[in-house]
């Protein structure tokens, strides 16, 4: 049982609000840990919201002023769920004020913010990871573990895909609280730093560095109005992103995200071409992983469709038995999970700020080469 | 916000009892209810682990004796997670102090139970339901609307089938605590309670009642080591149990039920066929549901895979966003905030003690044929 | 190259003279064969409709009178592709003129005249095969093969179904040349002998000889007008039938035939569930086997979906590369490519009217049973 | 019934002259046209094994020059199956002789060559057709009859890919006859030329043309054993290449072929994203459709997996019935078909030389972007 607490103040309560929330609520039902997570404080601007949002889910108080949160003695972490523009500076006070930092996806607007961020929290020596929450579906942490293993051999390709299909009708407005990714002022860019930055953590997480990058963006509908404004204004984001690379290990990449690829509603899919095996994932169906081995005897010779559903696979032992999956939301108590076991082990829990530093190195080469139209290092 | 509170006294704790208990933690985090669902208390015959259990799960106390749970004031309502053989006399005792009752299934070791522990709760007028989860996978439920809206037509076939394979191991011991769903007297039958029992719950919503079956059952291994004796005893479970038969809609349905169907976690399977569509479901993709509607233009004419995430299908507005698949574990969340939202409609909550009787019925001439080798009526 | 001739002389020129044409046309590009096949003649009653398909095809000349046909020297094997109330007359006739006979399925109405087909052919020493063609797809090919390998181990489970949806509309009628289907008097019975007996014929194959069977048979639509007569008739078929039962080697089996099932054009599915291994198929993607293996390392075991497309799979080392697939009418070009082989041997060749014969016997008691609502052995 | 003959006279006979010959020995079998194709010769330099082949095939004639094959008043059109290098020899040849030319792809060696090319047959005035066949896969060419009905609306995607993985052993020689498309002086290139035209030619043909692209090429292992001088020679041609760029239409695209992708035999997928619907397609199943139509209904709106064999689908009553499948061979079956019917009707058959030269233009942008690393226009 757990002997010691860890408080977490929350800023931000919109979608990732919740699934953090519901991920440091779970944690300790199903994990054995050091630590029980409390919900300490969460805080927004609006005090009416924020107080709902605290009484739904069991905060025991609440803040309007970040800087009032952060400046808690009884907090230990804050977790950042604001719009992207504010990262990087609540990043940097939270560190400065001692805290642990758990940081939503992308880590900032751009490398140079990134950099002082990492600046920052190495400085204060704080605990820190940034959610990038899909490296903690069990099909794709089976994948690293077979990566790793040297299951694939050397690798030739690696491919990856966000399709949505969200944003094709013109008559959808854009920024505001609820819109605020389709600002680029607010979000930094548009598909790339939402979507593809899944895409790229993951990667180099499973597959390593990239070197260089030749991109294209696109903004299929130029003028939306504007929720803050009611006027018609220019479209600042990129709808759609495609780009092409090459990885450290000398493998091939491919990547492709785009909001106009209609019937998709959240497809993230990857595949890995190995000398000796491949792998694909799609989460869609998160649960599943396809593997192909080619030493398999040449009759029965083909993609396995593995239910990740089993004691012996990542996490799983947690949930239930084999057969009956789990969902999107339990990557976010892994990683909640992983950061506590690491606390106690004094290790860090990536993907760290300097892990997602990386992937925000890859999202800005790839905003360049598609505004220069040129190959660009990463 | 929730103005009142509903008490639970949880009795046993083994797989179930990690399901319900988060059931009821979670239900107030996602749905809006008017009452707050309390972990009162968590009974089981060893006090270790119940005490134990106690504590991960966050109850207010424990108990020993479920008796002196039933007894208790502060208890609401009851839910019975023991084995198959404690079902009816719990249950009868629960109705006459006038507890709530929310029943694992099935409901009872054979109808003769079954109808008195369905009298025992009519007389005291409390409400109950049983816990066949799978009506609530949201992909059933929009099953069971898309039927109620006449979309398919007059139905012709039913078939279901629930395989697995975890018992072919001929070495697998029975009986004990953990293997109990292998010993008869404890669990009534074999995978006829435990497996078809849900296709028949399932089917009896969606389609109506069954008039009359045909069935065959089979023990592969015949001996197996007993848990509490150390000693090779006949299995007396069905291993495997097949039947078919009459819905009183005039459908036809065909049912397969096996442990030893290598390469089968969990997969029940249901299939709708009517004049004008039909519908299929898988648990192993819990989250998608296969439609085929004839009237499409005849070019393009499909199954469609319907991935049962969006805000408009049944719960899912309660949980994540589109593209984003819920669980197992959910099932039980929707089945608690339905019971307590009929608690305030003052409305019953299926399927009910009277409703997993009629399921009774079935499993009972199910077996009753497979000895006979004859058709029984229901 | 071929030094010989083969002469075929085919009765009846419908759907199934079709393909079987094809396949003698074909045999030749694609399997080095001792005999050279060659179209001498075709046969039906109606002279214009029997030129125009004799021209169509190739055929050297044409008759109108099946007796006359057989009675031709330049003869050697005579094809029966009528309706299936004249497979008897024809086949013993056939016999007794000493000519090799390659007969449509089923091989006949009942038992009782199979016996006598069979009677006839051994008394004649002639060879023999029915045209049960799914037995040469590539991937139910390699089926057999595994099985003989003992990679399956104990088989528990043998299951089929054959479901198909172009019946339901209650106006279609019944009868008449393009629909003898749908009359019992003509076909014998409805999908009993038209889908079940290919999943049968297989099944044996497979899994050897069956013991007894269950079975429930039902005409959806009572009535329909039939072609010859303008009126409004019986239907005499059954539209559906489900069967149980046990195989001599201890496995169950579970079968399914319906024209009512909508959204399936020709759904011929299998699956056995062997200790050791299982294996599935499914006719609407022929080109592929799926295959799980209990052996495989638990991390990435899954079911193996196999592209029956390389060369060193059967049959495939004739037709193109890896990855291209082949479709229905190649089953016919094989069972011809196998059967001129083992007229080079002096070889049966499966499945021969002996085997046929076993299926027949497994359809009459299922019909049998379906009448008498008992087991019967087969 | 036919009342001309068409002559054809072949010239090569691999892989590719075994699917022309057996599409001109089939096509009259199953489409009513006006001639009647006839195998009149074919034409290879070693004797002893296109005399074989004729034997095999049943051509009337063989020749072991091709300019004897060209000039025999005999024969009505060339059909020409050699590798890349000779096809403008021939066809400019033959163009001369005023035959009919029906050449493989892809059409010329570079663009300049199939310049000169298109000028001849412009010049002669004759009917020309090159095999990119794969837009007569019946579900290929149902994608183009959506397409043109305006059912996908604008269109924000274009994504194709080819994938294989026969090369990826570093012992696999290159050159001489069977290995002639891993040596880029006889085949113009690798996967580029071998595997992406086909992938381009059917993007000009559902999506329209294309302005620039931006490509990346890999040659994995960078010296193999020549087959003709038996020595380790630098591997010249492209293992992989991958290329983004715009269609004039306003949409993206995104190609990738590779030889590496392990587990993918010929994996040619192609999907289209529209405003109102998207579409699908899979070598690996090719008589699949996958159709998304977001006007449908939400609750049971999902991708429709459209089974293409029914009559009223593009060339599918001319084959079996409603869920029997074809397969890779008929696409060249339809391509005489049409080839055919267009002659009568004095109408081109696309793609013509003129349409080849397209694909051809892309191709060599595409190579010329991966040297350069700019965009290049197409």
């Amino acid at each position: 049982m757990p002997s010691k607490t860890l408080n977490i103040g929350l800023i931000g309560y919109g979608f990732m609000g919740r699934t953090h929330s519901n991920a440091y609520k779970r944690v300790n039902d199903f994990f054995d840990l050091d630590y029980r997570v409390n919900l300490k404080a969460v805080c927004g601007r609006n005090e009416e919201n924020v107080k709902a949002f605290a009484e739904q889910w069991g905060y025991d108080s609440y803040e309007t002023d970040w800087k009032a949160l952060i400046a808690r003695d009884d907090i230990d972490a804050v977790d950042i769920c604001t719009p992207n523009n504010f990262h990087k500076e609540i990043a940097i006070a939270a560190a400065e004020a001692g805290k642990m930092i758990l940081c939503e996806k992308p880590l900032a607007l751009n490398v140079e913010e990134g950099e002082e961020m990492v600046a920052a929290i190495e400085k204060a020596g704080v605990a820190n990871t940034v959610w990038y929450n899909y490296r903690r579906v069990p099909a794709v942490t089976l994948a690293k573990q077979l990566i790793d293993e040297g299951r694939l051999g050397k690798i030739f390709h690696y491919r990856a895909n966000f399709l949505q299909d969200w944003t094709i009708d013109a008559e959808l407005p854009q920024g505001g609280e609820g819109l605020w990714r389709m600002d680029a002022a607010v979000a930094g860019s548009g598909v790339t730093g939402d979507l593809l930055a899944h895409c790229i953590d993951t990667a180099l997480w499973l597959n390593g560095n990239m070197k260089d990058v030749s991109a294209m963006t696109e903004t299929f509908v130029k003028e939306r109005e504007h929720v803050l404004t009611g006027k018609k204004e220019p479209v600042t984001i990129d709808d759609a992103c495609t780009f092409m690379g090459h990885f450290e290990n000398g493998s091939l990449g491919l990547f492709e995200s785009t909001r106009y690829a209609r019937g998709h509603k959240a497809l993230y899919t990857l595949e890995i071409n190995g000398e000796k095996a491949s792998i694909k994932w799609d989460l869609h169906d998160l649960h599943r992983l396809e593997y192909f081995d080619h030493a398999d005897d040449s009759l029965v010779r083909g993609w396995r469709s593995v239910h990740v559903t089993d004691g012996d696979m990542p996490y799983m032992d947690k949930w239930w038995v084999p057969g009956l999956q789990i969902g999107y939301e339990h990557t976010f108590v892994h990683q909640v999970a992983d950061f506590v076991e690491n606390l106690s082990k004094g290790e860090p829990t990536g993907p760290t700020f300097a892990d997602a530093l990386e992937t925000q190195k890859v999202c800005d080469a790839v905003l360049k080469s598609a505004a220069t139209r040129q190959w660009e290092n990463v």
